[in-house]
């Protein structure tokens, strides 16, 4: 058997929550501890009841692991991941807390002043469509959030090819676990509930995970991203419209349009967990699952990109990229444990 | 009293049922006639019984009104509001049938021959914020689309004052309601819930609207609009946002943001329906009332505009709207019956 | 015009939310006062943007009105109630503080030590379709609870006439909002969407309410009650089935069901906002407004009564049976301000 | 590897959209078959895109396999379920066309004369925890309805035992899902959403197989049920409450529910998808797995014994407890390919 034990800091939140459920039903690894801040001593089980096949309690600190998650809040999650590395041990930080590479940046967008600025390059950007072998070469991987992960697996391509100019609108559409578990007026039922509403406006903290990547994929133009989110009133899900001007290199026509399908199913076509289709696709379709289902098109009237891209923001948005990195960092197949279909209806 | 009479054609379509509901609580009309087709002499609260208070009979042919509003679907809509007009009454048309001007585009968008032309120049687009006058002066409305109240009122004041170039993105989220009643997989319960979708990529029938409004408010430079309509999880709500980059009228930063507030009130300020907002707002702020919030505000990075608009699709985004024109068509203030708040949660 | 003054304690819970809401729209009272514990200072529309047509600004302490009603969590209510008399207002109080006649049950359902118990047998219980002359006549009125009210009316017909034996099962399903507008994990959007469940199973503390209510309506044989509360991921709506054996006053067949029928009508004759039906209610009929549905039915099978009764929690479960009981106060109709529509769908 | 080949009849409704998904998860059978009415001809993952890992085109006839899940409609599974066996198939039949032993009762609740009634007696009610053996050895397995699967699985223990007289109450509560896919307004979204409604009152169809079973549990007292089901505004989830006299085997208090709770427990040891808990469950922690969590209570005040027990209606409900019966039918462990959890939240 032999498998690898693994560990979960804050397995409370839903990122936590998530993992928790993917690494039980993994074959290759075992759960061995978790961690959660106010629950420590108590039956996960107890805690979270369905997760009713874990014998596990929750200890205040992680126990003997070879492979930890982190999914502390930022800031917090910084502290933990110095000290997990220290301890020799591969980590996933499913926080923001690694995934810029200059450390001016955590002080402008996160208000904090980064505690380990030299990890910053070590750390890989734990997007495996982009970055597989270096995610399995990784000590340190940071998981990217979930809009980031929308957003760019929607655009690398037509970027990297050049297809676009540098005017990028990013509007995104997310579900209300997208906010996390901790309690506000905001995700209370009665308010975010028959509601949508736009948030961030002056500027989301993905939004420098976000033109990092696309500016790295093509330095010219400089990518100029104006990127709003938005909460709509269901509990998982991510959709996201992206648009961009054509430069000329794929025809806003039929052909265009066929084109670019092509074009994005040869770019991923080593991603397992990419489906690019000719169909608008819904949200719904990756319920629970690690996919994300892009559909770029062309707008005939204006000669611009359309992409719209669906996942589950907690599997591939979250906990389920952080598995799939894991499978890289552990030399696994890249799907082990991730092959379950949506959930649907 | 000597209430104007008022009749519904179609009153069990979602448009007619809220019709059904403002009109019953205005103060200065009285429904007195609604037809449906397939539940024609049954009566009204038994067919909606939420309709309780209101004692009619759902009659095949509308009877003796002095006003009436058409519910029907498009198409159909354009042949009865025809016998309307000959009969001598005042009509709004809830349908798309006498929105454009161009009889060419209903066979290019709608896949119909108009039947009457030479009506589409006398029909005034009823968006009372741009047209309040003609509106009062008119004998038939044609009461804008959901997506094309919410796009059109947006950038109107943007558009009109040349404050934003050609390239225009509108992405709007839309209740399930505003797909109508007619019953289809896309709107089953279990299909549409936790889930999120865009549709009509290859073009909105609102769209030929929304330009046409907005070059007519600018027709230099032409108005390039992309519009991506989207389903959310929720019965009523439509939010908007819409995207332009600045000509330099307005700078992007919190100077420009400061004058663009004031100048979308100034131009609003004769809107009794429209409140221009400093903070981003939540579709439920509008529900069940005609109000339409608008928040429009600069992207400092990239220099672009960004507003974003509230609505009740089926009230100010159709039978809220249809009744605001009624009560100019018949010399009332706009607000009379209309002032209830939303209601929220 | 001379319309009376009143005031809101807590105006920001949901009951005082939808208390603002519905004396905006009243035509004989005027809201001049409100408060709220944290947001004192601030602007009632800035805190509730939906208010946007109230001019108000939240206030610590309650200025001159005629008539208060106190929406404070229960055991401060009663405070705040005392304060209230002795000013000499009347007064409606949404919490249960002076809903039961025992002062004894206060501290063994609330855990608190009534500190007016001499002012229980002066409260009366503001359910007009029982109490109308008594609430006409009242300084205090004490508001029922949301379940209270459902089960009540659904049950007091057959209770009243001795229909039904002893053992009365009532199984509720409620809305979130019926929790309020605290936050807490119960609540959370992620938590609570896609879910139902049951709670409070040792004791709701609605329940006293109920028994006291139905025993009073016929004190032999004592009801022996069982009440499980649930609730159900929608943010209004409160529907209630009940469950008891029939006598044999009336005979469980077509005949017996249509007999029930007639006699709920003839209870609820004079009661304006109660309909009984002849087929099962929705709770989607009565959002938003101040309806009760209530459908009688027999168990052909099982000689049993069932009840459905069906209400929008927030308005005749709380704020707008409080304005009912306002008005009968105030010597008006008692549909002044409730005569407004369902918003349906 | 020799993987037994397994086929779905009418694949397109949700029971068998939900059978492709877990069986296409299952070590140890593969679907290789799958018929749909409407949809012969069309890939399946081009249907339901959700299902893009299963490489099948549905047919218009099933293909070779040894076992065949029926999915069609009652009426027309029995002329399927004919066919299947006369072709010398195993075969789960999850419509309820053999589920009822008595044939006129098909007249009576269906409006169908049985067309063949001799296998009525030779179907096993495929309810594994009350007939274990008997699926094992079984070629017809009629699996049970989701409300039925609820109720029986609430009260099997209590009654089994005679801790309760004959007086039983069943109130369920049912996610839209158990309504299918076909399309019509009573699933219509905007009519589900913010609403809850019972209906059936005058008999559900899944009462005659809770009477049945609770009478082959124990004939005396004969139970006279009432059974109320209930819509509420999610996709899944199916929450039973039950209610009866307690007959003085276990005593109204802390003891006696602590008794409730080991005597149940004891009852299920041998049934791995049974959690009998000792708080109220959440249809949410069932959601997309195969467990029914049961919490057995009494009522101190009344001494009723009350019984919540929670599932997923496509799961436990349908599809998975459809799979657990072919498990026990094939000789496998009856949890194979029903591992995964619960999907949170």
């Amino acid at each position: 058997m032999n498998k690898t034990k693994v560990g979960i800091i804050n397995v409370t939140g839903y990122a936590g929550v998530e993992l928790a459920r993917l690494l039980h039903q993994h074959p290759e690894v075992v759960l061995t501890s978790v961690t959660g801040r106010s629950a420590a001593g108590q039956r996960l089980d107890r805690v979270l009841p369905h997760l009713s096949g874990i014998d596990l309690t929750i200890e205040a600190e992680l126990g003997d692991v070879e492979l930890a998650f982190s999914a502390m809040p930022h800031k917090e999650s910084a502290q933990e991941v110095i000290s997990l590395l220290e301890r020799g041990l591969k980590v996933v930080d499913l926080s923001a807390d690694f995934r810029l590479k200059d450390a001016g940046e955590y002080q402008a967008w996160y208000g904090f002043t980064h505690p380990a600025p030299e990890l910053l390059e070590r750390a890989v950007y734990g997007l495996a469509e982009l970055y597989r072998s270096q995610v399995g070469a990784a000590q340190l991987v940071a998981n990217p959030g979930c809009y980031a992960t929308g957003a760019i697996l929607a655009l690398a391509p037509a970027v990297k090819e050049g297809l676009t100019g540098a005017d990028i609108i990013i509007d995104s559409k997310s579900g209300i676990s997208g906010a996390g578990r901790t309690v506000s007026l905001k995700t209370h039922y009665s308010e975010a509930n028959e509601d949508v509403t736009a948030y961030a406006l002056s500027g989301h903290r993905h939004l420098p995970e976000i033109t990092a990547e696309l500016e790295l994929l093509r330095p010219q133009p400089s990518p100029s991203v104006t990127f709003v989110p938005h909460l709509v009133p269901m509990t998982r899900g991510l959709l996201t419209t992206a648009y961009a001007p054509l430069t000329g290199k794929v025809s806003p026509d039929k052909k265009g349009a066929e084109e670019l399908i092509k074009l994005y199913r040869d770019f991923y076509k080593d991603a397992p967990f990419i489906k690019v289709i000719d169909f608008p696709p819904h949200t719904k379709y990756t319920w629970g699952s690690n996919l994300c289902l892009i559909h770029p098109t062309v707008d005939r009237r204006t000669g611009r990109l359309i992409v719209i891209s669906c996942l589950d923001n907690l599997v591939k948005g979250a906990a389920g990229q952080a598995v799939q990195n894991m499978n890289l960092m552990l030399g696994l197949p890249e799907t082990t444990g991730l092959e379950t279909l949506a959930v649907y209806p």
